[in-house]
């Protein structure tokens, strides 16, 4: 596989089977067909209209607009079409920054194509021969990408916390990173992707952390995502991103945006080009996606 | 101004107004109304085809081609639509990495609205509350952006010459920086963008590259393209990029981004993901532009 294959692999997606719905004139999400399938049946507080629906106007605000949307997960869960609550708020917004449209459980986020947002944390150690990475490995009975590998500290960007406090949060819970090491972790960007599921339409941003790490520096997970940590080489962590399928899909993004950004892959890669702009995709579908 | 605007100075364009024109089935240029309108009334060997024109098919190569968009480039000079010759050759390629389809004069490759190649090269001195940046500005007597303010090394990709070579050969001439400490720049990305001018459609890639300096250094220009050179604070350099007129526009792409990879600019910037995302925007118009 080339880097590109790795990027192709998470930013796969075929906009024309998907239908939108909104809050009041803000497309909110997208969904694919079996979830529109039984939106169609049971529409509930979503009212159809045009090609998609519209959640009820008289919902008026963030709250009742989430009750009205556990109602629908509450549908998703009994048909099959969400596995679980993952009890974890998701903010719903138009774009990051913009005001609170709703909030939705995390478990629904994928279902009903709404824009997730989330933190990654690159953890780098620099050694004279160039920087090492640490590397996670994702517990095995974790539902998402279990046994894969992963950046040393990541999660989804709940509503209520600011990114700043849900790195310090997930620094400790993933990795045992005391929080005023935490707080050192530096912005370096953010990816943001498009991709086709099961579940249905991932459209999500990461907002990419470094921290620099001292070389006595060992992290301990302490919630159960993680099963064990590696630290090595980045270029060999490239290359094992390479050859193999051990990394979780999105992580893949991260690493090769910090060996963009570090300078391991440069312009002498066949596909440089198409990999600094290919890890910036819209997550917002063509609002009039072609007919099929 | 927001630094959004100035991204959007920078890559305002409207596709609907540019009609293209092959080499074989490669989409090589998009040329606006006044270039397109003296090739309606002289095509030479641009052969009408559809919207736009073909190269004579009969010119096989890099060097019949370049020699057929010779004559062009007389033909635009002649009248007004290309100031001068720059006798510099660029490469003319369907992407970065592409076979060559031929060379043309700098001068031409606006008017022409081919994909231009350059190298941007940010002069870094670590200090320790926060990076310094070496700030070049531009002779009053340039073409281009006189006296406005530059990133320490930036110039034109010609054809015949690896990136790595020209690089060397920018740092001797604009900075008086040795080969081997010219060697020591880091790739760190490509910033890619479109752009109406008086002159066409610019459709350039920056190939962006951080060198770290030592405190003592010094630049000192060799080739007239620059008046003097001075070192701020990253912070205070992009300050001046939000309020002032003073740097060349393509400049602050370069320094946006530069700003997002080393977290001068966070995630609290209103426009984060606008522009991180705006900092790599296509080079190819769509195919087939709105009516207009």
């Amino acid at each position: 596989m080339s880097l590109l294959d790795r990027l192709r692999a998470c930013t796969a997606h075929d906009s024309a089977r998907l239908r939108p719905w909104r809050i009041g004139d803000t497309v909110a999400g997208w969904v694919a067909p079996p979830v529109a399938d039984l939106l169609d049946r049971r529409p509930g507080p979503l009212r159809p209209e045009g090609r998609g629906w519209r959640l009820d106007e008289r919902l008026d605000g963030p709250e009742a607009r989430a009750a009205a949307l556990e109602e629908i997960t509450d549908r998703l869960i009994e048909a099959g079409l969400v596995r679980k609550r993952r009890d974890e708020r998701y903010p719903m917004v138009s774009e990051w920054g913009a005001p609170l449209l709703a909030t939705v459980d995390r478990g629904a986020a994928v279902a009903l194509g709404i824009k997730s947002f989330g933190i990654h944390l690159n953890g780098v150690v620099e050694a004279a021969d160039g920087p090492l990475l640490w590397v996670a490995k994702r517990a095995a009975d974790r539902a998402l990408a279990p046994g894969k590998l992963d950046n040393l500290v990541a999660g989804g960007q709940p509503a209520g916390l600011s990114l700043a406090e849900n790195l310090v949060k997930e620094c400790a819970e993933e990795a045992a990173i005391p929080a005023e090491l935490a707080r050192r972790a530096v912005p370096a960007g953010a990816i943001t992707y498009m991709m086709d599921t099961a579940e249905g339409l991932r459209r999500d941003t990461l907002f990419v952390y470094d921290l620099a790490l001292a070389p006595d520096f060992t992290p301990r997970n302490t919630d159960g995502e993680v099963e064990s940590f590696a630290r090595r080489p980045l270029a060999a962590v490239l290359e094992q991103l390479r050859d193999t399928e051990d990394f979780k899909f999105n992580v893949a993004l991260v690493i090769i945006d910090l060996a963009i950004r570090r300078g391991i892959v440069g312009p002498e890669e066949p596909d440089y080009l198409a990999l600094c702009r290919g890890l910036r995709e819209p997550t917002d579908p063509p609002s009039h996606p072609r007919a099929g």
